[in-house]
């Protein structure tokens, strides 16, 4: 049984590989009555797009998206929308070298187990630039939670070692690292472009940061707000790892440290990160999550084939020297689409 | 939509209140021919149970299991097993003063923005107590993943600041802590202890690892293997972040050493913990978990009730100063459930 | 993958054998705040119990309900309910010579072809008696439904070739029959009573009709009303067919004699049973069901046992001759189910 | 919570408006390892399509599909795949007309009332082109269900009140009624003739038989072979009844005449149509369809618009004066979406 739907009310469906003809993503249960144009989509995509900078995979693909159902006078009429977006710089020559080796660190493998065939053109299915249909389908859960007054804001928080230590919000979408520390912005850029010259890659983490969602939203037990989220953004490839609030911090401390008392002017604390008990309690939801470094590196590395010998291999593609410029209108995108979720979920909890 | 169903094929739904009637669970999807017995499902239950040691919970409950469908002659049938556990030590005198307050670090106000009403004794639904019928599925999707000879082990890893530093899992069950680190353990114990008589708690980490999972289970794109243990895991109340393999320490790193590679053995290293592109890679699957200190402490704390007037409060119900000797096996149950889903769910993968 | 859950938001999930310990039901996604009490669950648990006249089986079950959670101070909590009926008349002697034959007209064959094991007493699971768990949660259903003004009728409208010919409501419950046509309910006991006397059973037709369903409930496509509320009859075991409105009469006609036209006071006529493109448009749902004899009958018949061997079988257990009676609360718990969840479901239709 | 999605492993999305851009559809879950190619789904497709002749509308569609993604080298590869089907002949301007009115035996009131806004153009969503998606996806479950030599075959039983007497299936697709009675076709044709020189419209009936089926096929409780065929079949906008082996002739009969017993070379008798306790039992499926007149009549009619006044209105767009001939590749289709899903599902039922 195949894991390609995801959410429950709002529910998208994605589809398409990195060198076939077209991504593209089916949104069922959006509401009718939102206001939606193609430039509200685009307007995410051009920040998830590649070859923004030195810094991003230099593929070039205008992730033009079409709308093909489900709208009307530019309004959604609560049948489902159709999101298309074709590929158009697939350089499949890149990768038929690849087609018989299994790459390190990367799905190959795990595909072939489970499939016996697989899409080895710039890693077919599980390439990031699946991410690109995830990305339309979180544009049309903002056009909703923005009703609600909802605002989810993502960062570079880490390159390697340089962290950021404050959030300038409004300096994300000016920086190549889409970090939000304009004292740390230059170091990570010159961390990444190092791993680059090197032929290699580097790894670096996300923050997310959720403002607004009213007390109430998240279904005990396993449907929890966390365990959604933590579910969203781990069906990102190179997500490895993800903590709310204090985290694992709070694994170190004690319970008059770590607990959240409300105030008659709301919560004092936040170390929860504003979910308790799996829903929100309405103070700001904060989470941060480590990216692993890009895989595919144009240095040397060994591996098998299918036949099971070792062969040398560099992978030649077009690829981003770090993941998190580019994931971080993703990650906001995975967030948005659970929160909608969330939203129409609990249009239930109560008669 | 509520959320007290988990799984796709093995599929399991709880219910149940902490002071209410009885606790249970039913799994639908329980292939036909696995011999259960109410005594393998026990003996699971019976490492979760509180009053086991003077580090967990004084309160005294059998957690005795009955089968009440699905089995046939000491055989799975096909059909949904329901397993139910009454409750026997409900004390809800403890509790009645906590009607009128929201506990600090609880799910008491967002359980009540979001219902209008809740069960406020001992938690109701919120309690941990709720994990019984988790370990009770848990150890029916053992027995499943026995015949294909998977063995899940998770230990505390961690107590506040003192780590585990070796993993003898024989001595897991020998250990009220249930650390694997012999050496660490009575250091831990005492860690737990000092916050108990503090009128405190601590938190802690748990580690889980599991060997023998075939290549190729998990299902891309958003049900990644390692998706749904975050999913699962972090619907676990107390669990605050979760990592796979190297996790967090792999944002620091570059590609060419955070890369695993096949070899003609088998894997050369294991830094993404045996899962590559949310499917399983043959290697073994290593997560830890963050495990927050019990909200539940007997020193006086500040909160508002529902009138938002300031109150103070000391928790005197029966707690376990230290959540992560009694949530191991939990942990494990939730890792059993969703390999079990996923061994069914791959057996469509291919023609 | 099995089927024991029904329902999108407001879901159910049965379990139990019919000489198993217990029958019950969980239910997720009823909202917080309906007022319940176990003698509303009770109250239609009655009107299903074995034993009730002449007509029925001589089965001696009092089906009394347990309400295990979701319930405090007898308002729901928004938490899953779970319903309890143990089983307390089985008398398992009855079946054990018919553990090796497949009965004719009975699921015996196919469980067996399915699950290579099967609880042959009185049927396992394939029993009528599963159907109790679905009055229970029909009641519950009822409980929300009542609250929106809903009003759901079933009623035996033929036994054999002794059609109903008028629709006094409330004499349904005053018939063992439970017909609604007072010329006819004498007719049709006697029908019941021959077919019985001859050890053998009798086929009939349920009519069910639903008022006040406002105008918008249905999913397009594959959700539509009609089919949701066709799944739920012909999940019933011995439903053969079902058709809406005019059905199977209107494949004789003209699109100008069958087309319904709203007028400026309401539907002109309801030719379409009050759904048109899978939505309620206001109008009374109407729908009709063929009801097949039971097969259980204790007349000699010929049928082969596991070794394919010809063998003859008499069925001496206690069975109903004919199942309409007992049927009709059965066939209003599945439409009260399918209406709340459809009832929450249009909740997220427009913004 | 929309309804766009069917089927659990095989499952699919559809999407589309009769006058957008395209009609499409998802399908998740298909096994990796079908040959498949365009042609493959083109020529269910071309069984659909509009203009075959004059029983049907005139609307010219290539319907030409393309495959977006889940196909390798004429091999799925247990990715989704994307069906799109480019709308070219849209002649909205037959539609503007009947922006503000409500048209007699349709969706478009009760659309209105669900969403408060419609696409009117030819019915939007509602529109019977919406099919094209399914015949699309059935064309994939039908390779798959060749691989275990399952043949679905369905053909027109009656229009009007002229019945096919004798099941000759290679005639179907000889005679544009699609009827499998060679002495019946030229009265049947003539009927729907008259009808459309009416300017009216006729209704009529579809059979569907399916062979090969193995016993085991079908998930009980709710889940039942018939339940899930009903929901499928009912979810065509113009079907008004089901049903399965006798139907509603069982009502009519006792239990001795209508059981069905196994013998040592299969069924003795069909009676139940190929389903015993909703699951297969190795006789051929038999079920019957009543296919209601077209609502779209080019006659007069008397409605009312959305300022509830009444209006005349006569539907001038290109319409079927009878749906019979069309729906019977569409019966099929939505009858392999279902076995092919329960062919998936069966695959866990016992180990």
């Amino acid at each position: 049984m195949s894991g390609n739907t995801f959410g429950s009310i709002f529910k998208i469906t994605t589809f398409g590989e990195s060198h076939g003809p077209a991504l593209g993503v089916t949104l069922d249960g959006v509401p009718a009555g939102i206001e939606l144009t193609a430039e509200d989509i685009q307007k995410e995509l051009d920040r998830r797009k590649p070859g923004q900078s030195i810094l991003t995979t230099q593929r070039q693909e205008a992730d033009a998206v079409e709308i093909l159902s489900g709208v009307f006078e530019n309004t959604t009429t609560g049948t489902p929308l159709a999101l298309l977006i074709r590929n158009t710089d697939q350089r499949s020559r890149d990768y038929g070298n690849l087609a018989e080796i299994f790459r390190p660190g990367h799905a190959d493998y795990s595909f072939f187990a489970k499939y016996g065939i697989r899409d080895y053109r710039g890693g077919g299915r599980s390439s990031g630039r699946e991410t690109a249909a995830r990305v339309a389908a979180g544009a049309v859960a903002k056009k909703l939670l923005a009703k609600e007054n909802i605002m989810i804001r993502a960062c570079t928080s880490a390159i390697g070692g340089i962290k950021a230590e404050q959030f300038d919000w409004d300096f994300v979408e000016k920086n190549p690292v889409r970090t939000a520390d304009p004292e740390k912005a230059e170091a990570m850029a010159a961390a990444i472009d190092q791993a680059r010259m090197s032929l290699d890659s580097i790894g670096g983490m996300i923050e997310c940061r959720i403002a607004n969602v009213p007390a109430g939203w998240g279904e005990p037990v396993f449907d929890k707000l966390d365990a959604l989220l933590a579910h969203a953004m781990l069906s990102l490839g190179a997500i490895k790892g993800i903590e709310f609030g204090d985290g694992f911090a709070a694994a170190q401390v004690r319970g008059s440290q770590n607990n959240d008392s409300p105030t008659p002017e709301g919560w004092g604390s936040n170390h929860a990160g504003g979910i308790l008990g799996g829903i929100s309690n309405g103070a700001e939801i904060v989470f941060k999550l480590a990216v692993k470094p890009t895989p595919s590196i144009a240095q040397e590395q060994t591996t098998v084939d299918k036949h099971n010998q070792v062969v040398k291999c560099a992978i030649h593609g077009r690829h981003d020297p770090c993941l998190c410029p580019r994931m971080v209108p993703v990650v906001e995108a995975m967030a948005a689409i659970v929160l909608a979720d969330m939203m129409l979920r609990n249009k239930s909890s109560k008669y």
